[in-house]
């Protein structure tokens, strides 16, 4: 069986061509003013750094500008959301990301639904999963958002097909059960309290890797022929899931790295072209 | 085995004289005014008028008011959005019951959407839900809800568990699987587009019927030693989970009636008290 090679970067690629093109539409209808996607980042996780480093440099490739905020580590709930709440009101911004995760002391859940719903083009508010899962218009969280068009874009056909997710966290496990529930899969979602996780993972058509730990998920548990899509990303380009002994029995798969982050970064871009664009229409 | 019989009618009656007695200090502490629950019921569905009916009664066991709206089957959306508005700016109304199904002319998700969230006592807004999985305090929608509160009556272990809910519905299905999510079980969430269901229902320690359809889960798909819930009601007092073979074989079961229908009734009561206190609180 040969594997599809379900690759990222070569659609985030495809993608920004089309992107690029609705920006400049977006500057002639302005006056030469660009999208901007403002983002924040807490103290000093080189992780964090260098992910918030991509987003401004894609938001540069397709022509946006970002507004970098970087806040030290010691920053308070309360100062977050002031800040938060200025760029809500700042018409010149069309979408705020939060890099996460924060620092442990500050209320992350409250900051994250303090963004203002029509600029929340990273997904992460509560009322966004709740539109998101109820079929209404919204960003839906831009890691599971860029999975599923990542799986459309290679016609992967979903209706049906039993999907394991590992993973329950509020802004991966949960919206990525939600949109594949919504895709018409049958759903389960697995985690740290799941009794027979091999034998769960191993009844998967489709597995989602998003427990962030490395290699976690065993090749042996992966069943021929699933589609394997893998979330995580650890130092040395390792996902959760044990990718070599699968790439030649699987249907298909996304690369580590190469897979999901670069349409995680993608959607988020396209997500805050769709809201500028909005708001120029709202304005006409 | 002898199973326990998951008794909601028991459980509410139970809930129904606290309720009562909080109902009771809320009239000492405002003059002699009561909670009040405003009930919204759209065109002419016998089954749906039962509902909003008993909900009408429930309230009067517990002592506090209903406000009773009845609208034609030929209410526009725009018409049941202006009355929702302006239940929301009445400080005398401490919760909204807008009975489902409204007729199908009428976008019920907006109409859903537009109750503010702090009177959303019977947890049917996507903000709600949203808040509910992040894990914030929020309404949850009544009928899981209420099966949550039944299963913790009767010290139901749920952590590890394997639950399979059947059915996908806004207010049921989706609400029912993030809160048993959240209760640590592992979750899978079937539907009409599901492949296998007989072989996943039989891997479930906890099977919720939340369908629609009389008796469509057969009791040879559920194993020994199951918790059996179902939220289905049918004419003739049938379930969506075809019990009678099982009462003996299963570790608790909801009887149909008096298992889950009370006990949607009294989370709706309950949250409608909780809201009336919380309006109380901030006076203060």
């Amino acid at each position: 069986m040969t594997a599809i090679i379900l690759d990222g970067k070569a659609v985030a690629a495809r993608t920004e061509e089309e992107l690029a093109a609705r920006v400049a539409r977006f500057k002639g209808a302005t006056g030469g003013r660009t999208p901007i996607l403002a983002t924040i980042l807490v103290g000093d996780d080189p992780a964090s750094a260098t992910y918030v480093k991509m987003k401004a440099n894609a938001c540069a490739r397709v022509g946006m500008d970002s507004l970098r905020i970087e806040l030290p580590a010691s920053t308070t709930t309360d100062e977050l959301l002031a800040q938060i709440l200025a760029l809500n009101r700042n018409p010149d911004v069309h979408g705020i990301l939060l890099q996460h995760p924060v620092p442990a002391h500050i209320n992350e859940r409250a900051c994250f639904d303090a963004i203002s719903g029509h600029i929340d083009v990273d997904g992460v508010t509560s009322l966004g999963f709740g539109r998101m899962t109820m079929g209404e218009s919204a960003y839906g969280s831009a890691t599971p958002g860029g999975i599923m068009r990542l799986l459309a874009a290679y016609g992967i056909e979903l209706p049906g097909k039993h999907a394991v997710v590992v993973g329950r966290s509020p802004i991966l496990g949960k919206p990525m059960a939600m949109m594949l529930l919504n895709a018409d899969c049958t759903v389960t979602i697995c985690h740290s309290r799941t009794v027979n996780l091999p034998d769960l993972v191993k009844q998967a058509d489709v597995v989602v890797g998003a427990v962030g730990k490395p290699a976690f998920i065993k090749a042996e548990w992966i069943k021929d022929g699933a589609v394997v899509v893998d979330a995580g990303y650890h130092p040395g380009g390792i996902g959760d899931i044990e990718l070599a002994p699968l790439t030649h029995r699987v249907a298909a798969y996304t690369p580590v790295p190469g897979g999901v982050g670069p349409m995680t970064i993608n959607t988020l871009i396209a997500n805050c072209v769709d809201s500028a664009e909005k708001a120029l229409e709202q304005k006409r």
